[in-house]
């Protein structure tokens, strides 16, 4: 067990790896943040910060070297530059490996027993063409790098949209997903201790808008409460076959024949920031606690009715309203500057 | 109102430093600690820290200069160096002079309404000798400055204990009181918003030993709770006729006449750690949002029972057992040296 005094390294300085370091402090845990930015709003809160780019070897050494566990905050990772520092590294180089590959994740949560729409992978028209054939239409088609928020994906609804489609991915390698008719979306956020031990938050249901994370709402209703058992055997399959330690949060669909896997975030997730006050511990120290070793704490909720509502761009600004509304926990990242699109800090209401 | 990005000055780092810093950072705000020594824990959470002596008055304008607000986490600091920033100073310096200096403190609590136990200045035996007359024997001698967990006390039984007494205080000013039977022991603690808003925590029974806070109890039972009200009335009235913004903290003797107040504490207080997780604001954001001129939050319960246990010295080797328990929060403030009688961490228990 990595115990009080010790430092948990975070790759990337973003709010994640900030509500990660204000969860390590309690425990008596110093963060290190590693980010290429001038001053990400991680640091502002880490005892040590060092700015370095993703793929500097050197850098991440030395980052490592001082840190007794190395995790990250988001999966964009190039994986190569982390091989030397590997054995420090929670969740491990598997993990992001899989988690920031579309083609790879899909095929990986097949052979672990879970169950994404229907897909092919897609490098060029002759591939598109076959996806059509073998998938139908409408179909979707996502970048297998680097998407998130809805970025990197266009529809495909007649075969004359494909090389529009196509060009405005950059013809980048892709895959196509089955449209799938869905009656909610939701998410499975589990930890998984050194020990193998795993830990289910309640499922919310997620409402996306312009492919951004508005809201998460529990109770969930039946619609997907009816799913989560079947979901978090397939996540939590999906964790074991990974020896995933840390959280991991996996999306799923409600779809009439079963829920059917989204995409894995191998790390906290958006739809887990209720966990902070609607939890007894929150998804940030439950994974601060799965990487040091600690004992998993308990993921029960702390009230009935829960919203988490995300605060995208300009909605910052609603500051002053929210931090005068009753029973409204505010978070403000203080990431700067607030273009749009960009999530600035979230509002918890529990009743 | 400072609003997110707006950075508080914290002068001192110890560990209320600390959870004040952790306390600020969800709501987008910066923290800057001042404090003489090397690397103090609250250091390790915040986005600046100056070293410096609290005296150094060049340095103190150079950090107030980078703050919106200034607040401080103890009471026994210079005042006249404050001087020169003292309109970025919230509490302001007027509560610093009356809880640094016992005889002030309980003369400005008498002039507010409230009730201390009987008292006298002692600056030389033949004070003590009136005071033994004035007040009766036993009576508690306790130095005027600097006194904090039972340290600057000692008891009067006999008057030939007299000039034993007097040269374990160092012949130093001190005010002598009358020993008093109480009850129990609870606390008030409140806050004061920039607009004269005023909340109350729930007032908890706190059990001493060896001077040193052991325990909070919540709830406090019938024998504390009776005399909550006129507690309140008078805490609230000190805060108003301090002009206090922030949290302030009365602890009291619950006596047979009602309850007498025991001493002040300008800031959060360790009979208030139980907040963090069991009330829905906690005292560290109530004070946040007070000198930042926020509206105050709920102070509302979220639990029926709780229990603050500290760790005092090397208890604190106990975290890994209180890391496995359910339901227990523990609080670890990563100061180094466990020595005898430190506060080295504390564990909150709801149910």
């Amino acid at each position: 067990m990595i115990g009080p005094g010790g430092t948990i390294g975070i790759i990337g300085g973003g709010q994640l790896g900030r509500m990660l370091a204000l969860a390590a402090a309690p425990l008596g845990l110093k963060a290190h943040i590693f980010d290429p930015h001038e001053r990400p709003c991680a640091a502002d809160v880490a005892a040590a910060f060092t700015r370095a780019a993703f793929d500097d070897v050197a850098a991440l050494e030395r980052f490592a070297a001082a840190c007794d566990v190395v995790t990250y905050e988001f999966e964009n990772l190039p994986v190569a530059p982390l091989a030397t520092i590997a054995h420090k590294l929670r969740p491990g180089p598997e993990s992001l490996r899989i988690a920031q590959d579309r083609a790879a994740e899909k095929a990986f949560v097949e052979d672990a027993g879970g169950h994404p729409a229907a897909w092919r992978q897609v490098d060029n028209p002759d591939d598109l063409a076959a996806a059509i054939d073998a998938l139908g239409l409408p179909l979707v088609l996502k970048t297998r790098r680097d998407g998130y928020d809805g970025k990197g994906q266009a529809w495909v609804r007649d075969p004359a949209d494909g090389p529009e489609a196509l060009a405005a991915l950059g013809h980048r390698p892709l895959v196509a997903e089955q449209a799938i008719a869905f009656d909610a979306e939701f998410s499975v956020v589990l930890a998984r201790g050194a020990d193998g031990d795993v830990a289910f938050f309640d499922s919310p249901r997620n409402v996306h808008e312009d492919g951004i994370l508005r809201r998460s709402l529990l109770p969930a209703g039946p619609a997907i409460d009816s799913h989560v058992p079947e979901a978090r055997r397939q996540a939590a399959a999906i964790a074991e076959r990974l020896g995933h330690i840390g959280v991991l949060t996996v999306e799923f669909f409600a779809c009439a024949d079963g829920p059917l896997v989204n995409e894995i975030a191998p790390r906290v997730h958006n739809s887990g920031h209720w966990t902070i006050e609607g939890a007894r511990t929150s998804q940030f120290e439950q994974h601060v606690r799965a990487i040091c070793g600690w004992p998993l704490g308990s993921p029960d909720r702390t009230a009935d009715t829960i919203e988490l509502e995300n605060l995208i761009g300009d909605e910052i600004e609603r500051w002053p309203m929210l931090a005068a509304e009753a029973g409204a926990h505010l978070h403000v990242y203080d990431k700067g500057d607030a273009r749009p699109g960009r999530k600035m800090g979230h509002v918890t209401r529990l009743r």
